[in-house]
């Protein structure tokens, strides 16, 4: 069948154009006579493009020289691990801001290795709106302070980097990087997953303040360690060569799309359309989030009857709009609208969404 | 430039049809309308994939239902420190046999989490022979027991899985998985980096005895257990999905190939061919290796003269012959003769090494 539009948060839609050239070189890559995953990660052709890759990302992002960018593995989920095992100590304490399902359980899956502070928590209002700044109870002396910018499942956003002192902010920006222009140097580690909004599953994105590499970390195996992957270029052993080419194409489309600045204006326009389209269906559509605090990157919807919802699943599917059933952590509707998603992608789910209200309204 | 004859130790040489399927299904896969690499894991499409991958592995392997197999990340090495994180508890041994850089390797991550006891060592003998298993100096109390079953960079193999009594025999097989039958049940664990035999790197096979996957481990974070990935068919969290993918289209290949036997019969006629041309080359070609432990899947050797060295890679990768260049270890030329690389491949590389020696013998 032909392209259909894809809502999926992840693994989620890339860019054609980036699917289109991975294609085309997919037998033979920079003039080798061979695929890019065919080459030795050690070979001058990957190297040179690895750079590259970085410098890209560097460009994109405008990271100041004094952070380290790591191309890793294991999911965000194994660095929710890694991150207290690295920028923590024993006996120390890191603060959790929980607004939705993985930041919780980036707390839950750091507590081997830190003593967890949680210094906010939304679950009691159901993670629809975010806790008040006034409201954190952060702690000065914790190794750091961990946010998830946006949360996936329950489709609430910062919409600025808190202000947290001098003690590092830690942000899983898994659904979010690259959505928009961001100031890095309020961060002191990025990390992302690259499957919504960087290249293919299996690559992990990691933007780390140089100085915290230096923090006297307990016994654990190299490979652990963030400061041996930044002193061996993230090839302390193979990295995920395939995933680091993509991420380089996805870059590139960046860059001819004009940038972080422009991508924002699109997934402002993107958002505010199907959010208007959704508070504009006389109910028969509703997103009950905090409006000022809703995803620009996921938007979760229901139906106002339930029984509806398997109808609306098979008719979108065979209307070519694939992957909007939500989490069933919530249940209902979920569209993500990452930057590979286009407008006419929006246009099409708006329109199908007004059709289907009309028929079983 | 077309394709050229590919020796890279991996990433190494994928199967020309395998690499034309994912080309061709690049956009548009299993009718779906997205990229394989655009799917939900959670998705039925990928869940009916990622079963079948697994059962044709176990077809292919013959792997006993009480072995679990597992879909991982993080490379080998990731693997030399999980596996005693999850073999030993605290104040337990294990043994290793270094037969290589890479047993050497998994002995020292492994320190930080198992007492080392390296039982064997051929270090001393340049690794050019096998250490024989009389004089192996096993601790019938050790967690297990660690090989690997190829050296990659020294070229050494083991013929047979040794017998360790009832201790469980731990296997990297990264650079030998698949090349030929063998008989699962004499391991406890096997682990394999795809990135030689199996598919592009950044995927881990890890197969498991399944009551393995009970003994009681250190605190640690759930991402970094077998049995929570054993748990859930290694969806704890998102796998490596293009890599999975890859992985099953490689198996139906060797499938098609006539599985390993077939496989056997070719690698043994491969590196045979080769290892006599070097043998019969009047000493302008050197390999040093005991030749009844030689790897069939990596063959390291010398010129007389190592000043030719230079000529020789420039003359072969202008002949279409990729990557002959050894690990900067040991020096020389190095061609690996993974499943992905054919007879004609094989012979092309004689017939140029032959042709080279006689203008520069």
């Amino acid at each position: 069948m032909s392209r259909v539009w894809n809502f999926s948060a992840g693994p989620a839609a890339l860019p054609l154009p980036v699917l289109e050239r991975a294609q085309r070189e997919l037998l033979d890559w920079n003039g080798s006579g061979a695929s890019v995953m065919e080459q030795s990660h050690r070979g001058k052709r990957f190297i040179a493009m690895a750079a590259q890759v970085e410098a890209d990302l560097r460009e994109l992002m405008n990271i100041p020289s004094d952070y380290a960018v790591l191309f890793e593995q294991g999911g965000a989920t194994q660095h929710f691990a890694q991150i207290p095992m690295n920028l923590a100590g024993e006996g120390d304490t890191a603060d959790y801001i929980v607004t939705g399902h993985w930041s919780e359980k980036a707390a839950s899956e750091a507590a081997t290795y830190v003593g967890v502070n949680i210094a906010a928590n939304s679950k009691s209002e159901n993670y629809l709106r975010m806790p008040p700044r006034e409201w954190w109870k952060l702690n000065p002396g914790a190794a750091y302070v961990h946010i998830a910018t946006n949360e996936t499942i329950h489709g609430v956003e910062f919409q600025d980097a808190p202000d947290v002192g001098s003690v590092p902010l830690v942000a899983d920006m898994s659904s979010d990087i690259l959505s928009c222009p961001i100031d890095v140097s309020r961060f002191g580690l990025i990390y992302a997953g690259a499957q919504k909004n960087i290249g293919p599953s299996g690559l992990v994105l990691i933007i780390i303040r140089r100085d915290l590499l230096e923090r006297p970390v307990r016994p654990m195996a190299r490979i652990f360690r963030y400061a041996e992957h930044a002193a061996n270029d993230s090839m302390l052993n193979t990295p995920n060569t395939w995933g680091w080419y993509l991420a380089g194409l996805t870059f590139e489309w960046l860059k001819e799309r004009g940038g972080l600045s422009a991508m924002a204006e699109e997934n402002r326009k993107k958002s505010s359309a199907l959010y208007a389209a959704i508070d504009n269906s006389g109910g028969f559509y509703s997103n009950p989030i905090d409006t000022p605090v809703r995803s620009r990157m996921n938007v979760p919807f229901t139906l106002h009857d339930s029984a509806l919802d398997a109808a609306f699943l098979q008719e979108s599917e065979a209307a070519g709009l694939m992957a909007l059933k939500g989490h069933k952590a919530i249940g209902g509707m979920r569209a993500s609208l990452y930057n590979a998603v286009p407008y006419e992608a929006v246009e099409a789910l708006i329109a199908f969404m007004r059709d289907f209200s009309q028929r079983h309204g």
